[in-house]
């Protein structure tokens, strides 16, 4: 679907490797795009990988270490000579450095750290020292800067004396003390007139984001103006450096991980699922699965409650069909609404203002789902010969606890969030877990009515 | 958090309204950026957002209106003038009016269309003769393209004289018949000499997408690539225009929105949350709750075939204490593994290749869960006094149904990914149920073993 050249087999590769054709490996891959040798490198073997990277020149390798999963990552950082892996570094623009550096055991990035170009070195650890998922940390200073009373003459061949500078699709303008002053397109910059200065064609309306923003703030804005880039400023206001937009798009799929995860009632991972060992997994999953399990445990509380000795025990089995039907459906109900409600929060488009709003809509869905689940209940308790007031109930309990599952899985996120706590915690087991306590508590409130147990 | 001026809050500019001072409103909003101006009159009450919106110069109302909620675009269609919209339109870069007009209803789209200027309304048609969710659909042919043998100097007077392109970031340039030949970032033509052609300096190795590709696939190659934007190709080959990087950004979060709502067990919305009638998000949920439902009805089957006369009621009775506490454990495990697992699988990080990898990894983080929920399940037993037997039966059936649900949220999206069926269908609530039924099987298989019913 693509046009570019088709891409290489993993056996074609593993084929050169074993007839040790080297060269050949090497003049098939330097033709490739670095993020497509970066996956192919994650396909093979673990040695296959660590040969293939030491053929490929050092601007090319310098990306593709940059673009690798993370098993890989660690394979080459073990198998690659330290002065190289710095070489590479000082090659990358120093945001990615920096990341790549973040991932690595601390002594290990120190001493990687040390063989660095000074200069380099100094960059990457000025951003290591912002707090993680920070613009701080995100940040690029390869950025080319002008002055507002340059002309457009004099920019260009400023622009063309520089070495290298990450991305020139804006151009920021900043005045003696590094405040920034205007920004200018690239594009509008090429259509001015040579003698024009910077300051009658720059844009003095600036959208910055602070050093100590939070990454997923950033990533908003940038989506929100169509911006290439962002600009980064300091407390004080200086400016400090760039976001471009690759690395929100990197931000924005990771949040959405991250949100999907939390959606399954798990703390987020953080890196690739191999990446993650089997202990850790189990730390971020078995403490909601004990919070659920112990509240869990109140249904059976709740039963008990229920339990007297003038019922019979054919009511009691015959109630009890029902219920991995009813806390089902209440559970089901409920995390279809708390995933739509969770992204609309996400979206910005449910808040606590028009949460009424919300809820009236979540109600009404509930109920017209209701009352459909309620007939089938109905219909399924006379099948199983339960007896007309067993279906009644079953029948008035399947609407009852839709509506209640809808309700709660509305409310509980939106407020959640209204509270400052990230309402993406608020996962669709947690929700299950809720109305199977209280559902049980319709169900059989209802079944003491109308059996008069 | 910005360095951008305030924005008005909505009691400033209801205030102005209200005294009606619509000149001090204006000059207000000329100064706030387009997407500011839409969430502003996504807050407003709606004859408010009109009037607001009637105050906006045409380059700053085609903005806005392309960015407004579709609460506000509804109004704005009905109560601003065909013309004027069509005027609007007209200035908006054609992906963005073919989209606006795309959610009208046919005949409103039709009408504004032939209000159109014919140039501006025979391009939209041809968008939207592609087929939605495509490449087709998104692309914009505003581009400006060169042509091999240009110099630098002569491409730099070229771009002068156009009006306006979209987006200048990439330059391409194709041959004679419009193939693609050469891609060129605006960057690097303005550190070129004048006099040097552009076929030196272009790059020819390009990557394109064909106009029929899903945007899905285009979004993962735009965000693999690091690109800025994307050139468009016909069947044939031949250039169509580019996709920009602001465009892929929406499509990651619409299809994140996608994925969630559908781990959540409905089917997607595809438009803003309130912008759905309750009867579509009805219609939307109603069928896996009505399949899951059925599939629910199967655990009461499963207790009914364990019922016997021999068995007392108390055992009968205790042993349904567990119910809800043995299917939510296996839910909302299989809930945790599934949202991982299913994310895992998006990002191309688990496939049919390394699945015993995974399903290794999930049985054994699994196994370590279920030893601890077996712990907690037995010592809830006892402190329930209901007898050794009992107990161990939980104990015992907790690891199991674990290690069940873990392995049947692993292999099903795994499978389903594997022969073509979106894996993201495969939700929270199917596993759960699935879960439930056979989970269930598993606790009275083990009582009647333990137990011996």
């Amino acid at each position: 679907m693509n046009e570019q050249q088709r891409l290489p087999t993993i056996e074609q590769i593993e084929r050169l490797i074993a007839q040790n054709d080297l060269d050949g490996l090497r003049r098939l891959l330097i033709d490739i795009h670095p993020a497509d040798i970066a996956d192919l490198l994650d396909d093979l073997p673990e040695y296959e990988a660590v040969t293939a990277f030491h053929l490929l020149p050092d601007e090319i390798a310098s990306e593709v270490l940059d673009e690798t999963g993370s098993l890989v990552r660690q394979e080459l950082v073990e198998k690659v000579d330290d002065e190289r892996l710095a070489d590479l570094l000082d090659t990358l623009p120093m945001d990615d450095a920096a990341e790549f550096l973040e991932d690595l055991p601390d002594p290990v990035a120190d001493r990687l750290i040390n063989l660095m170009e000074p200069e380099e070195a100094a960059e990457v650890q000025e951003l290591l020292a912002h707090e993680e998922d920070t613009a701080g940390r995100l940040m690029t200073r390869d950025v080319a800067v002008l002055r507002r009373y340059w002309t457009v003459d004099e920019t260009l061949t400023y622009l063309r004396s520089l070495a290298d500078a990450e991305t020139l699709h804006y151009l920021y303008v900043v005045d003696g003390d590094d405040y920034l002053v205007g920004v200018l397109p690239l594009r509008d910059m090429l259509m001015a007139q040579p003698a024009t200065t910077i300051d009658t064609i720059m844009t003095e309306q600036v959208t910055a984001v602070l050093v100590t923003a939070d990454r997923e703030e950033l990533a908003e804005m940038v989506a929100h103006y169509d911006y290439v880039a962002i600009p980064v400023v300091g407390e004080d206001g200086r400016f400090l450096g760039i976001i471009t937009v690759d690395d929100v798009l990197d931000i924005i799929e990771e949040e959405a991980t991250e949100d999907i995860q939390r959606l399954g009632g798990s703390v987020p991972l953080d890196q690739p699922y191999f990446a993650v060992s089997v202990t850790a997994v189990f730390r971020k999953r078995v403490g909601w699965l004990l919070m659920l399990f112990f509240a869990a445990t109140l249904t059976g509380t709740v039963m008990n409650l229920f339990k007297s000795d003038n019922v019979d025990a054919d009511t009691i089995f015959t109630l009890s069909l029902f219920i991995p039907l009813i806390i089902g459906t209440g559970g089901n109900a409920g995390s279809q609404t708390v995933a739509t409600i969770i992204r609309a929060i996400t979206l910005d488009e449910v808040n606590i203002r028009n949460l009424a709003q919300a809820w009236r809509r979540e109600i009404s869905v509930g109920f017209l789902l209701g009352i459909i689940m309620g007939g089938m209940g109905f219909v399924r308790a006379i099948l199983w010969h339960t007896g007309m007031d067993v279906a009644l109930v079953v029948a008035l309990t399947l609407p009852a606890i839709v509506i209640w599952s809808t309700t709660i899985a509305t409310l509980v996120p939106t407020l959640a969030e209204h509270f400052k706590i990230d309402p993406a915690v608020i996962s669709g087991p947690m929700i299950s877990t809720i109305v199977d306590a209280t559902g049980l508590l319709i169900y059989f409130s209802l079944a003491t009515l109308i059996l008069g147990l």
